[in-house]
């Protein structure tokens, strides 16, 4: 059984990557910046469980994150490893007004896209929004884990306009991120399960600013979603994607 | 000499596969959705060159379009065709006030993304606006061509919001479409040069509802995108990248 995480920011991996004690497959993507970090590793029953957990690399010396970096690094994961699941785990933004807080981990039922407005017949309105199929043990999963559930929201900028939010909420959108629904994407075209690891680093309608609320819950979150995810992992493994 | 079209509709692609007469290999792409138009064809001097038309195919009913599918296809047309150049070509909106019309057409001196609004340090704005290298033949082709140029500024919407005319402005865009910068940016991260070829469907500062003004120039303009683009291929084929 092979699980591969894609994960935007080298931040939101390092906790699981220590945990795991995987290693980096050097080049393995060259000449595309991601990185691959590669383990078999044991789990509660079963037969032991190939991990990659691949990263979207830098460019113009920051990690590349955002719907274009994501559709890359999904792309080329499923076609380099022949995932038999593809996890996308992360940090999100989420609504105080929902009963989000900081660092909670939650499972997506259901992703879309919120900032392609695309007006015109209703064929596409609905190619974007997207509104991709999520795998289909992820409900069983999460309440045998005991973890929320919610739609993840995507688009490529960390600020919310107006425009944005209307289409949000118009749509139940829960979990704000900026990949969530391009890996859906991708993995809606080449035919493999996706699913959702969300951890929240700052609340849209909280007051603060996104970014710095963003950089100051960044560690605490990744660290919730560390735990989350060894969890998921043997879940996972244990039941095989039955 | 290998040159490989990136296209987003079957409309802004059509009159050029006609013209050309290629022929479509069938799941050449599969499973993915793009489909492959391939010819080798005569021009002005020098041998045979092979040319590729990409386009993105569809998904829920109607042509893929945005800035994911192009980074999916342009992803794949590189990793399978190996050209030595990717050219972006389609439509796009421009301003009157710029002195554009519709069904002119232009080539790209520089590209960057306007909906990908990520503050923090110069990092994180410096990545999301992209920025990604043109060809450096563009404008000595486009001189001797006698054609325009202007920088592609690309968004995941048709419409356009005031935080993204904001953007355009500040960052001397010009030429507004949905995939240009996704497709530069996977040629930047797989070191092929990129060059683009955009014909003026709708005037973004015209009064005219976008939708309706794209519907119908949309076949004019990708007329006018056929000529010019008859006139590219001889000129590079001709000049060999040199």
């Amino acid at each position: 059984m092979n699980i591969t995480y894609i994960i935007a920011m080298q931040a939101e991996a390092e906790p699981f990557i220590e945990h795991f004690g995987v290693q980096e497959v050097p080049d393995f993507f060259s000449p595309l910046p991601c990185r691959l970090y590669r383990a078999d590793i044991a789990v509660t029953s079963g037969e032991p469980v190939r991990l990659n957990i691949v990263c979207n690399g830098q460019q113009h010396g920051s990690d590349l994150v955002g719907c274009e970096a994501a559709s890359v690094a999904t792309l080329a994961a499923i076609e380099k490893l022949h995932p038999d699941i593809v996890i996308n785990s992360g940090t999100c933004g989420a609504f105080r007004a929902d009963g989000a807080d900081i660092a909670r981990v939650y499972i997506g039922n259901s992703c879309m896209f919120h900032d392609r407005r695309v007006p015109g017949d209703d064929r596409w309105g609905t190619q974007a929004l997207g509104n991709y199929p999520v795998w289909s043990g992820a409900e069983t999963l999460a309440h045998t884990l005991g973890l929320d559930m919610a739609k993840v929201t995507t688009g490529s900028s960390l600020d919310m306009q107006p425009c944005d939010l209307q289409i949000i909420r118009e749509n139940g959108g829960r979990l704000k991120d900026m990949e969530g629904a391009a890996v859906a994407f991708v993995c809606s075209l080449m035919g493999v399960p996706v699913m959702f690891v969300k951890s929240v680093t700052d609340l849209c309608d909280g007051g603060a600013e996104t970014y710095e609320e963003f950089s100051r819950n960044l560690s605490k979150a990744c660290r919730a979603l560390k735990e989350v995810n060894i969890r998921v992992i043997d879940y996972i493994a244990t039941h095989r994607l039955a």
